[in-house]
């Protein structure tokens, strides 16, 4: 690119939107040009509307710029959204309407028939239905979402097993307090102990990545045919979600083959060379006691899965192992912003 | 009991012998008259021993007794053994040998064909091994084990089920800091973090509840006929082990009725009556959010299994429910007090 | 007392509201008989009402009273307050003029001239100011506040010096997040954090405890003549505010007397017969590495301050020493409970 | 530098030596060629023998490189020590008269009459002591020391002050657990709760800023005469010192100048230039919760101290603030890698 990409940002002073500025801080395509919230925010300096809850200061220059409502007109042909769920069905909608491409980590439109849930290592392909939405809406922009930030290190770590046939999963999570948002979690309720459920999480986890790991046909995408039974648990961890992953296959397979089925998956041209994929989008961790959110959380920028512990599961009749992804990064603004970078290659940007 | 029977404590000055020292601390039946720890600690006062890592301070009494040496002859009718698993090989065998009852905690017998793994709410029975003990090797005394703390919740709350036919058991564990005994953990490694792994445990977890809930016959135990899978984790909780588990039976059961197990389960004569025995041992929360360690694990004195968030297991073909037990003193120091009233009870003492 | 005397509680389903109802469960004067909350809350049962976040759950009996709105006609002669300060302003004046004795754990009138700081060991007679209310307003009630919840364990422990001339005191605090309320301080800000300021704390710390140590002179109370420098931060403790105090004395004074002052301090008649206060207001600790928020919080239960460190200080010229109390019992709804205790027994009530 | 200089790591294995690893990874002028650790360890491969403690893994060519033993003769012109203070003391002398430079964050000789305690922006000139040492013991090499962990932030931001005349200190800190080492504090102790001592830190904090801020006389270094009197605490935080810092200045002196003193702040040359160096030694934060550990200790890529909340105090007669640094990286490996670049700089290797 000659020039950088203007960009607008939705729900900026939010958790989820402050990454997206930090990981957009330097980007070789993407400039931040306009920060949106909620109308208690709008007017102000952005620096002072949003308390960085991130490490550091907010960028310079993004401090400076000016807070716009939720509904202003946006001169950014990309637009990312970080709003909450209910916010981001009415205005996302509108922008793709108005020409704008909008990437959105809200969950509004993961399911929507015509709407890709994108995870580009995965399922670079289904991009294609932003072409589907041109031709049904009469849109100029378009609307790609990524993943609930659980489901991300399951289906990352799933996908590259598809080829022995996945029919069952289950999935019990041990979720980072950032996933909640900010203020979010008390201190007072996660302090020292874990909170066995998160609101609306499992349905989430059980059918996001039937999406993203099926299979696009004509102008929408056939859910993968495999059963998903998820529980959802908060523990005091500041980011990364680990997930224990029992999984039935249709084949028989040996640990060779899963693990090198892992350590060589690399996902789909143009994606490797995207600026934000990571070298290995799933890494392999063989010592006994990995992965780890603390340690591992930040392998590949925070874009890589990391699986670890593969052991045959006697009750599922399978394997299991654990799995661990950064859920701000990888399952949020970071895959959001490899979702644009595809879009881009793609050239519907 | 006219006067209160002289207990000893093996491996005293550790996490888990304070824990007995504490609990012991006003015991209607017991009193601690001997304080044994490894030969680092022999001859000073328990006091200056041990680092005392719970809340406050000992009992002023057990401060001023002697630490005796790992080979004393002690005086004490009931021993309590909170030694590590090689230590206690020898141990405890040389003092059931000499007519002392020892209830252990520690892991070296838990398997042995003649020792039961008592949990009196579920399987008092099985402490007629103690007589068997007696016959077969002309013990005066007798050996007793209480469980891993990890196997402690799930056993107790699949017994109130045992009727519906346990054929298969996935269990994801979270577990406390205080399971690793002192020092244990070091914070580098556990604060804002998840260490997936604990070096042992998934072997006992899978291994231990079918002895619990096996079937005594004649000389030893039949272990129930299900298959069981573990993950176990380490979570920054100080007490309390959470465990995720799905279970399939061979019936079809509904909600109601697994409820209904749950809650009008008291275990048998004479064990509701016993000193330490909890009024509910399994108690059953509906709030969606419960059990959480921090604010469940000292249900009934800590000594009571809390069960929540019961739902269909589409995957494992049946239900599933997290559990929740005080790892040091259900899963722990409180059980082996518990069986030595059954055993004193039973007339072993 | 023949029978209970009826309490009710204002800002019940708030965190200090909750501690006045966990610490009057099972009172032998007290009874808690109304419950008192915002309009939100009001008209619904209590336990429905209140997320409670203490262990375990609220009482049965508290569970089932309905919540009544700020402006209830009220049946119970006395009133804890658990209100914010703004809304306590109004609503407390209110109810004293109304003929309730309240005693309140809002700052609102602290500072009042002819309203008493009471802890019942330091100032039991500051507790006349109520006749002095009932002169000046003609009140049937009156109002009496307790401290901050960091005031507490610095006028504790500088009571028993008041003999040799406090001058000069420097205070750093290290105080736990309950001290905020619910939900209070966001788990993305203080987990593997600290927090060095807290709003307004400060200027509280420099005045409180100075009108807590001063003199009943007529019909107020002179504060004693000394400069307070105070230090307010948050870390990620639950319960437990520590204090790191430097004092300076009129007078010489070697560690010795200290010591000797502080063990021996018990308060005046008829306050060490009160049900709830402890045994010993200030406890000593002589071992280097206490006393820690988390092992010595509790206590006296709750209700006593501890201390240890003593060491000279080369720079205020006089010692140093930690200091540690309990924020929501000592700080604040235990010692609401005492000082109503000792209106009982000054025959106010 | 045309070719980078070997540099060897003594105590290469634990907390700080890995930090030095870590830091070292991609320096432009030196490379890691040799690790020395304890006998126990010595011969592995480095990746098998240390247990990395840091996030992700060691860097790829050191993990190769195997472990020496401790008197092992060594070819690194360069050595860095994170030895423990005991064994630090044979070793380090033994290299530097060997003819190796020696920096070393061991305690051992930091004190000591010939040895500069260097923090390059403070105190460049100190490094002339270099030259007594080849002098006096007619070594080859040297040996430079860095201060405690805690010293760091407290010397620094006392440093641009000192032209205000500091004539006393009280600083009372909450120090991060990493500070103790691998596998350091238990988790049991330190688990939402603060241990107010640090075995033998109290002392270090009251000397080392004397001897940091001293001034070079002939062949010693006159400690700066002032007096501090230090309280040490460890809070649950993973790194990160933050100090409550009290200081009354010999003239009288405000709140601008002082903000100005620290902002402007930039060590003499070639100091700035080094590779190792801030942009901005001290970076004053003005919102008033700042500076936190966890937001802040990163600032200037850990080598920068942080300082806010300046506010009068009016007990010691001055002012008072906040200051933190990275105390793994300015307090430790950090600070010794820019005291090796400024010996370099100055001819000494």
């Amino acid at each position: 690119m000659n020039q950088p990409l203007d960009v607008a940002i939705l729900g900026a002073t939010g958790a989820v939107g402050q990454r997206f500025i930090q990981l957009l801080d330097g980007h070789p395509w993407f400039r931040v040009r306009e920060v949106v919230a909620s109308d208690r925010s709008a007017g102000q300096r952005y620096g002072d509307a949003a308390r960085w809850v991130l490490p550091g200061n907010p960028p310079d220059a993004v401090a400076e710029l000016p807070v716009l409502p939720l509904d202003a007109a946006l001169d950014s042909p990309l637009v990312f959204s970080a709003l909450p769920g209910d916010i981001a069905e009415s205005v996302e909608w509108r922008l793709a309407q108005a020409g704008h491409v909008v990437c959105s980590n809200a969950s509004a439109y993961r399911m929507h028939e015509h709407v890709p849930l994108l995870l580009p290592e995965i399922n670079a392909d289904h991009a294609r239905l932003i072409e589907v939405q041109r031709r049904v809406y009469g849109w100029g922009g378009g609307l790609a979402t990524n993943s609930n930030c659980t489901s991300a290190p399951v289906a990352m770590s799933l996908a590259p097993l598809r080829q022995f046939g996945i029919e069952a999963v289950m999935a019990v999570s041990m979720q980072a307090i950032s996933g909640a948002g900010y203020p979010g979690v008390p201190a007072l309720d996660i302090t020292e102990n874990v909170i066995p459920y998160i609101n609306g999480e499992e349905p989430k986890l059980e059918t996001e990545p039937r999406k993203m790991l099926g299979t696009l046909r004509e102008s929408t995408v056939d859910l993968l045919d495999c059963v998903i039974s998820a529980t959802c648990t908060r523990v005091p961890v500041l980011d990364g979600h680990l997930v224990s992953v029992s999984v039935r296959f249709a084949e028989a397979v040996g640990e060779a083959a899963l693990r090198e089925a892992w350590a060589s998956f690399r996902g789909p041209d143009p994606v490797p060379d995207l600026p934000s994929a990571p070298d290995q989008p799933v890494v392999v961790r063989t010592e006994p006691d990995r992965p780890q959110p603390r340690r591992d959380r930040d392998a590949g920028g925070g874009m890589s899965a990391v699986v670890g512990r593969l052991r045959p599961d006697p009750v599922i009749g399978g394997w299991k192992y654990l799995a661990l992804a950064h859920n701000t990064v990888r399952g949020a603004a970071g895959c959001s912003i490899l979702n644009a970078e595809l879009l881009v290659a793609c050239g519907y940007l």
